[in-house]
């Protein structure tokens, strides 16, 4: 339909590297649903046919530009090697040395906002609980951990919005030391702590 | 821009019936962002026209479509009325019996989808945070109720992430029983447990 500005390196790192700073940017605000890939090549300075000749669909963006340069599984490995004493006060640490970190900030806003989006929903469950918080719980040695895990994630999911996407006070600007304090006997209890017995399912 | 088709009643207690009901289905789907007046007019068999007239703008109907036809601080008046002890857990019974009950989940979760939207931070934190949760911590009479309070309000979004929207196992399936013995621990420590001291903002 539209055809390429030949005043431009399509090829260039450059143009790829705008092409993602901007879908950054917007989906951090935007998230996947309130972002156009017109959007994105407009803010980028590019045709949108650029965009979608670079990274595929919306979704590819996505994923591209979610791309954190972290291995949330690598940088897990502390947490888990010194076992489960302890482990809520070091997964908060490393939470929030990962999400406090200013170059970390967009994407991880972007990823986010999309938890609420219906294409969220399996990225969330199907990416985050299974490849990233699953095995955390297996290698702690835990009991029950397809039960503790999830209980875990519904403290951080709550935490990540409060603090970084409603910029809630006095979440938002407390520091981490004592994000760590008041959070920790949370996050171990679920962890190690006594639950009640399972009821069946509703 | 059009006109409104003759053969309806626009002024009928139905028509404005269904275009409710039409908003609520489409914004527990995909939230404000992702829902527009066009989609909720089809839905409902209307001209996009009557849902503005009837309505206003999109976000009007927003608003209007989440009436619950319950005052949360009605709803909340037992949890407040014996006191801080055992406020935990009455007060996720409370919250239960709302988000559990299939004839306000509809609205609930169009509302909870809202969440990351940049428009339902404001609605979030003025209306939610302000009008809802920061009075109760006040008639509670506990101790800093302005540092208390959004750490419970961490956690109960935690909760209607993971159970309603995400709808990750096992927390989606759990009987309430089990979602207050397991929870209850939590919220009282926010409510009336000891916390660290404060340190200076980030």
């Amino acid at each position: 339909m539209t055809t390429v500005s030949r005043g431009r390196r399509p090829g260039s790192p450059d143009t790829r590297a705008a092409i993602l700073d901007a879908a950054r940017a917007l989906f951090a605000a935007g998230g996947l649903t309130g972002t156009s890939v017109r959007a994105v090549a407009a803010r980028a300075g590019v045709d949108p046919a650029l965009v979608h000749h670079y990274f595929g669909t919306k979704d590819d963006l996505f994923v591209a530009a979610l791309a954190l340069r972290v291995d949330p599984r690598e940088v897990l490995a502390p947490v888990v090697a010194e076992g489960p004493d302890g482990a809520g006060e070091r997964l908060l640490r490393v939470f929030l040395s990962v999400w406090d970190d200013p170059e970390l900030q967009l994407p991880l806003r972007a990823l986010a906002r999309s938890l609420t989006d219906p294409a969220g929903k399996e990225l969330m469950r199907d990416g985050f609980l299974t490849v990233v918080i699953g095995p955390v719980g297996a290698a702690l040695g835990i009991d029950e951990p397809e039960r503790r895990m999830p209980l875990v994630a519904s403290q951080v999911l709550g935490l990540i919005l409060m603090r970084y996407l409603l910029e809630a006070e006095p979440i938002s600007t407390m520091p981490a030391e004592e994000v760590v304090a008041v959070y920790a006997p949370t996050i171990q209890r679920y962890l190690t702590g006594p639950l009640p017995p399972r009821a069946n399912a509703r």
